[in-house]
């Protein structure tokens, strides 16, 4: 049977309010441009600007803020059928960026009850997790109760479903207790995903020390997972499969603007590549590319390229 | 003894971001600029801009946005020795405004554990009071624990060394558990302050119910207050003194672009014609001519007029 | 017109485990006796026992102990019309109590989310604080929101309807978040007040000082009260009334079992005698008298004397 | 290498107040005996008084009842090593029994804030995990944070150290936020346990519906557990095998005062002699002999029987 979706992702929607004014700390920026934000949102938007069939499971507040973020996700064709709003008065999370220079990026993130942190495990649908061939968890999503348990009910259905788990570790600081904590949720979560993805910094949060690939993968291969890929920033990344492949990926240059949004980018473009057949060695060129296109611009939603920006400029460098 | 302060203004301080292109919904803004806010802020910036000895006691948040803040009303010359920044990662409110149409403005308070209501009583300075002829409470710091009791720590320290206690009443939703629990404490508030100074809605917050202005004032005549002053939006105000004395306040035509900020420039203008021995009557004026102005301006804080440009206002509409 | 109540109390209802074997640690208990607990559901008891026409306001846990305290109580001919159920899972109080040796008593009080601090201001009836000649407030009723707001509204009702307004000021740690923040509350309910009532180092919390009796009632005469009782446990007590009256109460000698309880049978028999017309003098002499006998015995509740014991013992140890 | 412990329980400590007189409801029991309780601390008490070498790991109240309870443990032989002091005021909690009739047993239980809740994940020690044999882990430890992450983290060690891990369901409302919640977690550590026990009400919330006893088994057989235990009350029990096996536990006959503290007397002889190489068949006896010697006494911690009464009453009803 034909799934309606190629992929739903599960977890944080927010408001990122990106500095109009930069190249200079937040105290002097006086304007501030609003886009919609959050990791898995935005791999959303990447993929669904790729053509895949996209749908979003998550909450947001139920004001101006949250009716964007929404109406935003349905104009670029991602099905928001599952996007609930919050009931209760929770608030969409903002995220300030600061841009002092290319090198020197932060971001202010307000998360204070936030609503995407109170979906409940009573509100997702099983015949929306069996109606994919993928569904993407986003590491934020376990960093709070109810949303936890409701990233936990996910999996069970997709489980009982055979629909594909894909876990982005998307570290986020504020919203967590403490790293033992981390640890416990992406451990347990990365147990039962399939494809487990996310930078060295990130699995060391998983790991909770410093840790080391070859360990890392060894640990998680005698679980459910059959694909690794660990990012190590301007130093490419490693795609490791539980038959022993290890796969090296290269970055590409770019006019770097900012950092923010390199992640997203590279997760879309990656989960596209695999989608349609390519090798993991083309998948990490397809992340890698994007990666490089979305450091160049101002946003991290609205600049998720196309396919054929992505082959351009793949081929380009690859000369 | 020469006091070093004619007021400190205690409260709420916060982040305005008031939506850059306007007459639309707040869906459909894209560009927010950035403000400092907040009623005791706004008043601070209002009487320092018209020659006022002023300073400020309030929380702030650890971050770019609470050092952003403070720094702005230092720049303006606000005493901020007594505005402190949060140790415990609370955040800076955020309020976003939506103009629709000069007659349709609303605001979007974002107001989750935000630093300015963790100011505890412990942090309040008896010898800072003591310095100030008048101190002004601003209603929305009574709305949750411990800023509340720092107010009350505020209130006892300016009774024990006669410094006249203002009472504005600044009612802002989003922070009161019930429409009880606010009634209790304003009234509470009021009935220790020496001038109380709010709109009709605020004072049926105060009563916890639809009032009328002899009632009101009968009441509150019986405890410490002499002075109160009732605003009616568009149809003018009232001031009630203790001896019986009752003074119309009419309003001043303005170019209206949004509503947001009349209320603080006009209790900054009035509590400055008092403080420069004027009567009601003309300090009444002044509050209303300093409203027509901030109402015609896009930010609040900023848009704060002199002297001179009250008094050119007065002068050109009281032909 | 004839009030149907000589006195209502208002707060903490709980229930007492007192230790069956004694003088031993609590560890080595191995029996509990229970009994209605809570200073004003004491004082209601006691004045009840005494021959006076008394009601409490407070709210009690919906299950066994909540139905054992209100049960029990109106059996005693306390009038439990406001006297509610919770309806929200809290619990009720319990305080254990260790009995070392007669000098060395302590209580173990467990008040994690008691029904007694969520009495809601909207739950106060005017018309039951109107048929009452005294409300007696007990201070542990401010530690704690919703609780706090209810008392200032029996406080608002009470002032309205001229009901006089004893305060009882019973400090009971577990429940502050700060000194700071006690002295807040006690003052504020103090300067409302017809008649304060504590012991020394309850005076020092309402002061958040080391205070001295001349100094304190100063303070307080400043305000609404007109007699404020201090109690120095075996040293005896000092009435001052606002005209410059200092009446010296003595203390009668007991056969101590447990220390427990005799501030609030102290009360009792004090607030009888004053209804019934008697002079300061006797009063405090009453409360002496009722205090000796309620710490020969070993429950609180139960233990509260008559007025036949009451005067006995006066005669006695008068001789 | 020979381990320390033959088990190591992990969950909530607390105390019982079991009512003196009974046969009628608790309003109007007067006295009450205290007692140790807890379920993972009866079957600490219960294998260590058959013999075996226990240790207990959680958190109690640093007050008169902690202290109690952890004497009380280490006075039968349990290892308290890691029985931590609570050093943030949290409190015991409290079990009331209500004994109207043999039949209709009640408790009430009292569980704001306890101590057990808090014990945090940085508090488990890998050392001591890896000195026992096996680790019992308590259902209503996963029921609130950090206790839920700190048994995740005893989990994560136990299954790096090959401790055989083994899970007593232990439902108990009041301290579950939503039967979703329960099943996400029941479910998840059920999955990661050897051994699985619990009534049949319990695997009902276990699978968040009605279940019945082939699906389930056959749902926990797809991960670790290899031998399941479902308790049917008076009707008896099964035990179900990874390899197909079904053994038929009967109930014996019993002088039933009380209904408390059969299913942990149950489990600690299934336990023993589980450890002492006996059949499940012979396993299952004991733990029905234990239950029906229990629910003849007063306690649920005092009365766990000896190997030989355990043999006594199999011998004698089994003729």
């Amino acid at each position: 049977m034909e799934k309606q979706f190629d992929l739903i992702t599960v977890g944080r929607a927010c408001i990122d309010l990106n500095a109009v004014e930069y190249n200079r700390p937040m105290e002097d920026t006086m304007t501030f441009a609003k886009y919609v934000g959050g990791s898995p949102v935005n791999i959303a938007i990447g993929t669904s600007k790729l053509g895949m069939k996209v749908g979003f499971i998550g909450k947001v507040s139920n004001d101006q803020h949250g009716r964007f973020i929404k109406k935003y996700m349905a104009d670029v064709g991602i099905n928001t059928d599952h996007t609930i709003f919050d009931q209760e008065g929770h608030t969409s999370g903002m995220v300030f960026t600061e841009i002092k220079s290319p090198q020197e990026c932060s971001i202010l993130m307000y998360r204070e009850n936030v609503a995407d942190l109170y979906l409940r495990p009573e509100e997702i649908q099983e015949d929306y997790i069996k109606k994919t061939k993928k569904i993407l968890i986003s590491g934020t999503a376990l960093a709070g109760s109810p949303s936890r348990e409701a990233v936990f009910q996910v999996v069970k259905y997709a489980r009982k479903h055979n629909v594909e788990i894909l876990f982005e570790l998307d570290y986020r600081y504020p919203t967590w207790k403490s790293d033992a904590e981390t640890s416990i949720y992406y451990s347990l979560m990365a147990e039962m995903a399939d494809v487990v993805i996310g930078t060295r910094d990130e699995f060391d949060k998983l790991e909770n020390k410093q840790g080391e690939n070859n360990e890392t993968v060894a640990y998680l291969f005698q679980y459910r997972p059959k694909l690794i890929v660990i990012k190590h920033g301007v130093k490419g990344s490693y795609a490791y499969t539980k038959d022993g492949q290890i796969i090296d990926g290269k970055v590409y240059k770019s006019n770097v603007l900012k950092t923010f949004g390199a992640g997203d980018s590279y997760a879309s473009a990656f989960l596209y590549a695999l989608s349609h057949g390519k090798s993991i060695e083309v998948a990490l060129k397809f992340g890698a590319a994007a990666a490089a296109i979305v450091v160049s611009k101002h946003s991290s939603s609205e600049a998720m390229p196309t396919v054929a920006a992505i082959e351009a400029l793949i081929k380009e460098q690859d000369k």
